[in-house]
């Protein structure tokens, strides 16, 4: 008998922070110094879950589609880059501090936050109002009018109390470090702030070494860092983050239909994944950056809200353009394609990019919510029943850290000798563990609360007749199998292929 | 008839550094920038096989053993973590400026390079005699030694000509950034010279939320930075690289035996990825770290020499004790097993641990130096019978980028359509590509070129009987099979439990 409740709603993040933390999904970085701020490590588990969603995608760009190639550019990267780019002129956050308190806000923040309390407050109109007067100062970049729109709207600051605030200035989200060790005058190399430069500035040596044609994509997971002032919500806005991207190149005037195929497949992908459909929907940027033609967000419900996990954007041919001004190398590609138009070849033109970037940390965690799952069940007969809550990590099978435990029933009799043999075996093929300790209850409670998808336990049938009974992490069924099936079976579950079909 | 030719030698690094830009292995990073000093991209070819060593790496530590576990810390910690490793103050080099050319040497460099001078003129006792000079005013801290030192032998610099040198000073090889976005006067991060501190505040986590017990390691891959000035070799030391590193926790009294075990497994570790056990050896160290109780590194013989790609070290406990001390938080371990003298448990302690890292990038140099091969064939009969040279890259199938390339033998007839659909089957497991342009030759030596293991080719048979023929990188021979056939063909081959089993 088992009766799901709904997924995870507001009041469950603090329960998914303390079960990754119990579990082995994710740590406080440096926790016995009292923790980084908005820095996170992914232990036992979280790393075996991450690196699963990252294999997929990767494998999914990169293995499913013969047009799409992967790389992975260093970290640092000529400053230059960042020129080009915008980032060094307009990477920004409007930042502003309380003289008494010597705290630092982001004024847009402040500023919003305001208009909240208008709405809240039953004054809406205020509120938007109040909205597009900082969006209107903001882009004309008038600082000292942000600040005057905070001392006349009366925002204090909530921990001194008063409205002693400094100019506004704005910051740079960018970190640096030393250019050099042999040149004390090199000028400082930044952490890059996304990946998709990296893919970039390497266009040409990947369209030419994999002798790609376009339309065709780069594709690329790694580190990007931010000096983020409001970093919260968990591992949702990090100060070091891992991104997902493909950047995918095409001739000018198709990049619509490009912009809408790829919209469409990676919300496949987060569906396949096993994100609910109802959990998931596109949101249109209103305000397009300044590199964008089209820009929309795959946004999922986290149980703080519906929030970005992907961001799909036209930008044109900004980055390609700027790079070969700034660099001086030709940035173009040959087109021996014949437009049907003149009948002569397309020629020589600097590509469109459709871009496709997702936070790898927000899919973990999307993941994990949506995997949070608890239910009311009934067990034992007559006197004996009990209700009790069970709590398990519905993860698909792919996704799991551990594809399956394997119990040895009592720690005798050549049990757990059957156990290791079995174990032995199946660890070529997948992650698989053994536990000897506790009753099996408890050894199924646990695993449960890891997403194992199947429990395998040697019992005093399996020593007469090599067989043994597997246990459905989500039905929570038995199943007797012999030990020589349990291969094929456990890989026809857990195997990527099926999620591949499905996109 | 083949005739393989020595692998590389000392001339081969260039033909190397040049293969691997030519066919999307290695690129400089920033290159249309003119390129960032020893920092590199890996690009399409290089970033699979990376991954693949990467894979093998993580899966032959965590899968193969279930008292192995896995964690990715983040690159930025706790800034007390390199007061408490020792970093802060001892990770230095003592550089030395020349004050004509402005520019800056390692004191200990320019004195090497002095002994080796002595050695090649026919003195080695002389160079012997000035080595351990060095060696004990570097180990006393005498930077005023240091310099007299290079003045007595007049040690002139190699720009400017002159002997006009400034003090010598230590000079961090920690990369620093920005604290805090937040607080001006937060304490600078550092970005991490080394994966292993990331172990060790997170040992009392991992080993809790794994519910492991001594003896177990905990494995982690990822980036680290350090601010060389002697940076060179291509990727063999570069300022951002990637460790692949393990740390296994053992009850004091037994590193010793621990020590022996996984120096052995390491090296059975590079034979079965493919480099040659004569190409491999071990290297204990001389003189030890302040952290070391026994240090061994394996070598490689790269074209410029036997260098490190692993060490293996038995740390003992200072690691943990120094985390203890600094944090004030218990950094023990309780073992309930019994010690047969006292017949009670063994009770708390802080593991002693042992170590065992691999660079990333050296492994997959030192893999592509073994793989790169040039054989003289002969092709065809008679007067039309030619001689030429064929390169290849022989790496373990499981390794290769591309496990199968397909080629319709004409692009007509539906043989494309026919190659596209085995494309599209074999795409779900494996990384497969289609190749239709130019002749037959020169597509298999494009495949050749990269390491691809297999060419299969569709022609006129293909599409009455639904057989290709199959052609093997290393041998040329080919092999007529139903298309049916070929997945397990190729799993087979490509499968990590061939190398698995010799572990």
């Amino acid at each position: 008998m088992s009766n799901p409740t709904a997924p995870a709603d507001a009041a469950q993040l603090k329960d998914i922070v303390a079960h990754a933390k119990e579990y082995g999904f994710v740590f406080q970085s440096s926790e016995i110094y009292d923790g980084l701020a908005a820095v996170y490590d992914y232990g036992p588990n979280g790393v075996e879950l991450k690196n699963n969603l990252k294999r997929l995608w990767w494998e999914a760009m990169t293995q499913l589609h013969d047009n799409v190639v992967g790389l992975d550019a260093a970290i640092f990267m000529d400053p230059r880059t960042w020129e080009a780019s915008g980032h060094v002129a307009g990477f920004n956050d409007p930042l502003i501090d309380n003289l008494d308190s010597k705290k630092r806000y982001r004024a847009d923040v402040l500023l919003e936050e305001k208009a909240a309390e208008y709405e809240k407050a039953g004054d809406p109109a205020r509120g938007a109002a109040l909205t597009a007067e900082m969006g209107r100062l903001l882009t004309a970049n008038d600082l000292a009018g942000v600040r005057q729109l905070i001392i006349n709207e009366d925002i204090l600051c909530p921990v001194s109390g008063t409205g002693k605030w400094t100019e506004v200035r704005q910051f740079n989200l960018m970190f640096s470090t030393q250019g050099s060790a042999v040149d004390s005058d090199a000028p400082p190399v930044y952490l890059r702030p996304e990946t998709a430069q990296g893919i970039f500035v390497n266009f040409l040596n990947v369209q030419k070494s994999a002798r790609q044609k376009i339309p065709f994509g780069i594709a690329q997971i790694g580190k990007a860092f931010r000096n983020e002032i409001v970093a919260r919500q968990f591992i949702f806005r990090m100060r070091e983050f891992e991104q997902m991207e493909m950047q995918f190149f095409v001739r000018p005037g198709t990049e619509g239909a490009w912009y809408d195929t790829w919209k469409a497949a990676r919300r496949r992908f987060h569906e396949a994944v096993g994100l609910s459909p109802a959990k998931l929907r596109f949101h249109d940027h209103d305000k397009l950056a300044h590199y964008a033609k089209a820009a929309v967000d795959i946004e999922y419900e986290f149980p703080f809200g519906f929030k970005e996990i992907e961001g799909i954007h036209s930008r044109g041919d900004f980055d390609l353009t700027q790079h070969q001004t700034l660099s001086r190398k030709k940035q173009q590609y040959f087109d021996a394609d014949i437009d049907p138009g003149t009948g002569k070849a397309y020629g020589n033109y600097i590509p469109f990019v459709v871009e496709t970037s997702v936070g790898a940390d927000r899919l973990f965690l999307a993941t994990l919510c949506e995997a949070f799952a608890e239910e009311t069940i009934t067990e034992g007969e007559g006197e004996a029943q009990q209700t009790k809550t069970r709590t398990f990590l519905k993860l698909h099978p792919a996704l799991a850290p551990i594809k399956a435990a394997i119990f040895p029933l009592v720690r005798k009799d050549g049990m757990p000798e059957k156990a290791q043999q079995i174990f032995d075996d199946l660890r070529f093929d997948f992650r698989v563990t053994v536990e000897e300790k506790d009753a099996i209850g408890k050894r199924y409670t646990r695993q449960d609360l890891i997403g194992t998808p199947f429990c395998i336990v040697v019992d005093g049938q399996t020593l007469e007749d090599d067989t043994v009974t597997v246990r459905d992490r989500d039905t929570r069924a038995q199943t007797r199998m012999p030990i020589s099936a349990l291969r094929a079976y456990i890989a026809e579950a857990v195997s990527f292929r099926r999620i591949f079909e499905k996109l």
